[in-house]
């Protein structure tokens, strides 16, 4: 039995979080809840009804944002 | 259905956000406000009626501006 | 006899933990155990059962998590 | 109606500088202001009469400087 | 004579290591002591017996580790 | 009149350089002023008569030095 | 004339140093001193006899190390 074959791929977490609510955490000590809306092969973020976390609390409501891959360090639905 | 034919592309919000107002956030805690006039493949911006923002409060009123896209963690619309 | 043909990549390590749990040690300070899923190339990591740990402490309870592999210093099963 | 094709590039701000003074926000927390006299597509930047800043007085009078594209957070007009 | 031709390579040092009890310093102040596995063209590491180290003291028993090339700072054996 | 064909190419500063004293400001807040010897396309810079500075201050006398150019934020002659 | 023919390169430098002793500035405020043994295009340098230094005094007698070339910032022979 292979292993690789039959693993599945890390980016499936982001395909069934489409359209549901994720946790973002960014570098810099960011925070961002929202829900998933697109996604693409840079990590780079579509969030809707998103809000900024400071300790576990909203501190800022963005609405639509875009999140640069390159600053994302964990994402979880 | 697949998810990733009829999802949206993260960078449709930038296309969306064409001569409208956004906020966007740089590494080293800068953030910028302004109306989105040119974007690129590399996140690099172009603002203009552009002011740095410094706790939500206008800090520095800079006109045009260009945002080094590598730069960036957030916008949003 | 030449080291290299017969030593193991590096990768085997993540292989031979498909299933198990693994601690992760990313960039900011910031540890996660959990349940490896998935990985790729890029070090990129699909782990269940995942939560954030402070001084070994178990801090947040993220359920999945797909942590960003550039962000990644070290991981141990 | 296509804004892709109709809307400007944002190095376009940089060529329509040339001549002209500019303020440059680097990483580290350094600001310069003095003419564009060139630029490349890495965002490299060649001013004449460089002065850097702090708190937006005049700090080191550089005369000409070459700025390294990779360091360069934001340029305005 | 040419010293480039003559010279040995980095890498070298890796493979002479393999098998053998190395230090590793990564970015973030931290020390991994353990005796080398594998590694591979981007100087990701493969240890056993490894051990945090703060203050060259031992701080975490980590047994196996899989430590990312691009956060080395030293390799010592 | 095209902007782009008569301006020069901000590398230009590093050839008229050659031979003369520069300041080099890299990042972790190292300043180093010597005479230019070499440089190639990545900014890697050659120095002779090599100082250090802190505060506008000597600091170390470095004789000849290598500065890596993905370290170099600023360049003046 | 054209300088750049005949200017030598920058890692002319780290040539003419094989067997000599260097000292090495790295990312996170590390300096290294050491016989340089061997290095690659990648600046990766192999030292003997390496010292670390703090405040210019030896603190830790590593032998042998390898340095990762992304994480030099200077090399002065």
């Amino acid at each position: 039995m292979n292993n690789r074959n039959i693993m599945s791929k890390p980016f499936d977490l982001l395909n069934e979080s489409l359209g549901k609510e994720i946790l973002v955490v960014l570098k810099g000590n960011v925070q961002v809840r929202g829900t998933l809306k697109a996604f693409d092969i840079h990590m780079n973020l579509n969030l809707e009804n998103a809000n900024e976390l400071i300790d576990g609390e909203m501190k800022t409501n963005y609405g639509k944002v875009l999140l640069r891959g390159d600053s994302v360090i964990l994402v979880s639905p």
